[in-house]
């Protein structure tokens, strides 16, 4: 059912309302005395509830029911659900807690069941509630009711939305739906913003999560990113973090690998602390955004000047050339001691006049995008005052229509009443020039979000190319894959299509005679499934001179090494004869793991040094696109090195693309894989292509 | 002169007094008026000023004077500094501006000039002035005169300064002294430092720097780092930025690294924006230092604790883990569905009597060593009595006196005066948890800083050996620097014992052949002035085939290469045959510049993609003792692969500690030298040593 019976409610019932305050069942009936609709109390003790008619229950209440507020002790809330569900009521927000959160996932589960059988729309159970400042409905039990506005938030923390609705009226954020969203036994994260996506009073979406549940999430934010801006904060982000949300609610954080290109891959631009949430949301929700990094700076203190160009650099802006227009103007209009640059320092006796002049100037050439305007409280400041004259500029000046304006009054006292003075006008002001510019960077960054496209040709070619071969082969695979050892890996991804280097199993001192001889240079490996890592081993020899000494060494060495770890009944498949690569070559890692949300998730990074030491490595989640699959490459630090340094030439990228591209195919319709790891794979110059070194898989 | 007479001055006299409101003159009258001393104006227009007799000149003045305000127009400075002179005035400071900051070099000189005549200490020109809170001495043009405390802090910008003065009493921050210190005509921050090393009443030092004149500043700061934490921040890290700061003031600021380097060995915390300054004199101005990083964190709102424990990961801190008798009594203070764990998340209706009796257990326990408490408005929380109870504990708690404890209360409206109470009392208010996490994370760091000793009895020895070969061949290195191509730059490297591989400079086809033979594996370099860039000049053979040809080779390609660029009077001073380094070997770059501050300051990186492609090297000033040249390769994110990685053996870093004290005591004593660069150098396995494979430089 649509959820627009739980946003605009006609009629609302709450179900445990009480005349008792301190209680939720007060603190809700309170909340929703402004309501535009009507609100039915229910509660057998009482007959009235804050001057309300009280019922019994939902089944007595002669008018139809479009969203019930369920406040009762958890076990009863199925009861009370049944009711509603009898009752014909459409949507429902239970803030009762008491479920998953705290182990009681069988109670979860009959609130599911109960409300799948009756198609009653859920959000909770454990919730602050629901609130839409369009017709005053405030179904919470938080203290604050933000200003109206654009904003849409869902958060998995009621306490966290407390924190942000109470900081709002001070920061002038207007919000539009507000949603704590709970366990989210129904109503998933996807499935609001699917409803904001055509929601009219909706111009931005905020999300705070701990851990998603669904799918659809990926899908459905490409094409609301689209459309309107996303911000998210995640939490549980490091190790530690994760233990303390385990702890916290019933969700399981994810790898915050996985979430980064989750965010990446739909658009959403991500707020790694609270602080830079709220500052993001400052900005998001009162200025337009620019799909250039060129901003103008002006301030009346030299030192902000140069710690702002200093943030322009850590945050990848550009200080703008000004015209010669602004020049000359600029000239007329600062004092002779003044060096018209950028960061324009108008100098400590800035008037408020100056500042309207600048403002004004700046705000018409053409090469500026954005306007940060610095003001430090100094002797003949007027802090107010230059409020009152930014305020005038913005409010009539066409230009600023599209273009971000904001401020940072850098101070204490002198400053409070001029920073809340713009805030209320909708300018917004940071407690330093360094946020500011923070702020700014991710304006522009939203333009630079690329949302990957759901339909990408080249995959779907490679994925029935795919199904067709793994249908003509389903025994051979089925077999190989059944002892995954390196040489039926390998067999495997040959059968694909993907390049591995010729190889041969060899069981006998005389066969790895023949074959060494046959391939000219080559690579004698052990294969065994005991064992994983095969130089710990010493299960590899390059180039070996004598090859039946070889084998033999590698069989003895083998051995040795399963007494040492214990391992008994050693199995040796045989020993691996492989054609040795020549070619100049880079080492690169492909890998790709099975996630429970978001499926096939691939992983790449340069080989050696740059995975083990400096953990450069970069996700996506299938399907890898082509243009996706270039930006998983160029977000590596290391990226530089497949493009050629200092003189060396350029690998095969496009190999690599498609390699990405074809193991997130292979991970899709192999779904008894869990892991792979391709490592390493052998890039070479641009134009020659790749091969495979070594291939690791991991069964589910 | 001792700076005693400018910061606690018994008379003061204020040139270019005025009674004129809304004049510099006028405001800093004003603000002597609560001063304890006694204070004379100046200024031959008027008889009066402010109910003060007013003299015509400084001259006239019958009492002593410790120090001279100067305010008039700079042209009339030097008079009025000459009458000072003349009077025995012992300091002055210089508010006037318009001296080097517009580049008026001239009249600055001879302020200086003066001031050294009449042996009178000055502060300025172009600054805001200087405070003493303890005798409510104000000589500044400041709007505010924050509350009395253990900061002082010095500011190379008065806006920058008066921003912080501005923000003081919200955060409750108390000054001790104040100095604007402007264009540095003649005391410098390491004279100030020095002064408040023995200062009682300064408890820590604040310094905002855009560029520093003097090389004791290190030196200086060592000292007082060791008694005092130096917190500062440093504009002008960035190109951008350092553009904006030369058009600024009249001082240069330094390549950024050189002043990391700087701001590590002199045991300096460095803040990186004006946000993290604020929050580190917050933190540092109020609670005890820390030597462990193991913390507690109490939140009514899993959300932000989670949030919270992310951080730690961020800052280096840790979870404490709580003493088992801290667990068995939270039990019985925390309600049932509490988890004890940390971050201790007391659920979202936590009462200020249950705030109060958590701290007091977490603050006893001795696995925590500092505290974060965070709360969050909900709707049975009272902030403001949570902050009492807090308040309550920590002034009466044994173990918060070694222990800090910080707050974040998360909110706007419902928690202005609660955080408001909080610092008014001692104990800081983040915006955010992770401000917090953050601003603990560098109390903890203040105890890992190892100031970098004065004296090291190996440099020492080093530095005598080196001073002993350069005399004993003066002439032959003179002559080997007078033409600093590869060979004679390692020639002169060897003399003085660093290792470099054997080598030949040959002029004829029959010697290259020789040499060839004589070394066995080879490689064979062009050697020529024009030529810095061998490789791109085709001018190295590695195990040259036919040396005859190699020669040939060698030759032509750098005739070719000089016709291509342009080079007239191609000079071949001959090719290098030298030793091919067959064995198991790391590339890593040394080099070495002179700061016209600092001296020799040395670099050190690893090769190849680590420099070009990563930028990771890092940064010391000459003399490198023992432990820094280790911290210099320990702060390198690829220093694990020196260590060896993946089973690869360890290489031998004591050899590139040797190589980094020795090559800083080199340039230390060849003055004539700019710039030298070492890369590569190999670095052999552990025990094994090293060699310079190349070797660059350029002189002064």
């Amino acid at each position: 059912m649509d959820l627009k019976y739980m946003f605009y409610p006609r009629s609302v019932a709450v179900i445990g309302a009480t005349n008792r305050e301190g209680k939720v069942g007060y603190a809700i009936m309170k909340n929703l005395e402004n309501f535009n609709g009507r609100v039915y109390p229910v509660n057998p003790k009482y007959d009235e509830v804050l001057g309300l008619k009280c019922y019994k229950s939902v089944l007595d209440i002669e008018d139809e029911i479009d969203l019930a507020i369920i406040v009762v002790p958890n076990v009863v809330v199925p009861q009370v659900l049944e009711e509603c569900g009898k009752k014909g009521v459409k949507s429902a927000v239970i803030i009762s807690a008491g479920f998953s959160e705290v182990g009681n996932y069988e109670l979860e589960e009959k609130i599911k069941e109960i409300a799948k059988r009756y198609n009653i729309r859920i959000i909770g159970p454990n919730c602050l509630g629901i609130m839409n400042t369009h017709i005053n409905l405030n179904a919470t039990f938080a203290k604050v009711f933000p200003p109206k506005g654009g904003v849409s938030i869902i958060s998995q923390s009621g306490a966290v939305l407390n924190a942000i609705l109470d900081i709002a009226p001070l920061l002038n954020i207007g919000f539009s739906k507000v949603v704590s969203i709970g366990n989210k036994v129904d109503v998933q994260e996807s499935d609001l913003m699917e409803y904001f996506l055509n929601d009219e009073d909706t111009k931005m979406v905020v999300l705070y999560i701990e851990g998603l549940k669904d799918k659809r999430f990926l899908n459905v934010a490409k094409k609301l990113s689209k459309k309107k801006p996303i911000i998210a904060l995640k939490s549980g982000r490091t190790d530690v973090g994760k233990k303390a949300a385990k702890s916290h609610t019933g969700s399981l954080a994810g790898e915050d690998e996985i979430y980064e290109a989750v965010f990446k891959e739909s658009g959403i631009v991500r707020a790694y602390t609270f602080e830079e949430l709220v500052d993001l949301i400052h900005i998001f929700s009162t200025q337009p955004t620019i799909n250039s990094n060129e901003i103008g700076i002006i301030t009346n203190a030299g030192g902000f000047g140069v710690l702002a160009a200093d943030s322009c650099v850590d945050y990848g802006m550009k200080l703008a050339n000004f015209e010669d227009s602004t020049v000359e103007t600029l000239k007329n209009i600062l004092p002779k001691t003044a060096t018209i640059s950028n960061p324009l320092d108008i100098i400590g006796d800035a008037t408020p006049e100056r500042y309207k002049k600048v403002v004004d100037v700046l705000s018409k050439d053409k090469n500026v995008k954005g306007l940060l305007v610095i003001l430090t409280p100094q002797e003949m400041t007027k802090p107010l005052e230059v409020a009152k004259s930014i305020i005038e500029v913005k409010t009539t000046h066409e230009d600023l229509k599209l273009k971000p304006l904001i401020t940072s009054f850098v101070g204490g006292v002198s400053v409070k009443g001029a920073k809340s003075y713009l805030r209320k006008n909708g300018i917004p002001s940071y407690i330093t020039p360094e946020n500011g510019i923070k702020a700014l960077s991710y304006l522009y960054k939203y333009s630079l979000l690329k949302v990957k496209e759901e339909y990408d040709e080249y995959v779907q070619k490679v994925r029935e190319e795919f199904s067709k071969i793994k249908k003509e082969n389903e025994e051979t695979i089925k077999k190989l894959l059944s002892n995954p050892n390196e040489y039926n890996v390998k067999s495997v991804l040959k059968i694909y299509g993907f390049p591995v280097p010729e190889g041969y199993l060899v069981k006998s001192e005389d066969e790895a005679e023949l074959y060494c001889k046959k391939l000219g240079k080559c690579v004698m490996k052990i294969v065994s499934p005991q064992i994983l890592h095969k130089t710990d081993a010493k299960g590899v020899i390059i180039k070996p001179e004598n090859p039946r000494e070889a084998f033999r060494t590698l069989i003895e060495n083998a051995k040795r090494y399963a007494e040492e770890k214990g391992i008994k009944d050693l199995k040796i498949d045989g020993v691996l004869v492989e054609e040795y690569i020549e070619k100049e070559k880079m080492e690169i890692i492909i890998g790709s793991k099975r996630d429970k949300i978001f499926g096939s998730v691939v992983m790449v990074g340069l080989g050696g040094v740059f995975v083990e030491v400096l953990k450069d490595v970069s996700f996506g989640i299938s399907p890898i696109t082509r243009d996706f699959a270039y930006e998983m490459l160029k977000s590596l630090k290391s990226y530089k090195v497949l493009e050629g340094v200092r003189g060396r030439p350029r690998k095969d990228i496009e190999f690599v693309v498609d390699c990405l591209i074809k193991i997130g195919v292979f991970m899709d319709i192999h779904e008894e894989i869990k892991e792979m790891d391709l490592n390493p794979v052998f890039v070479f110059n641009d134009g020659e292509g790749g091969c495979i070194g070594d291939a690791k898989i991991i069964l589910e």
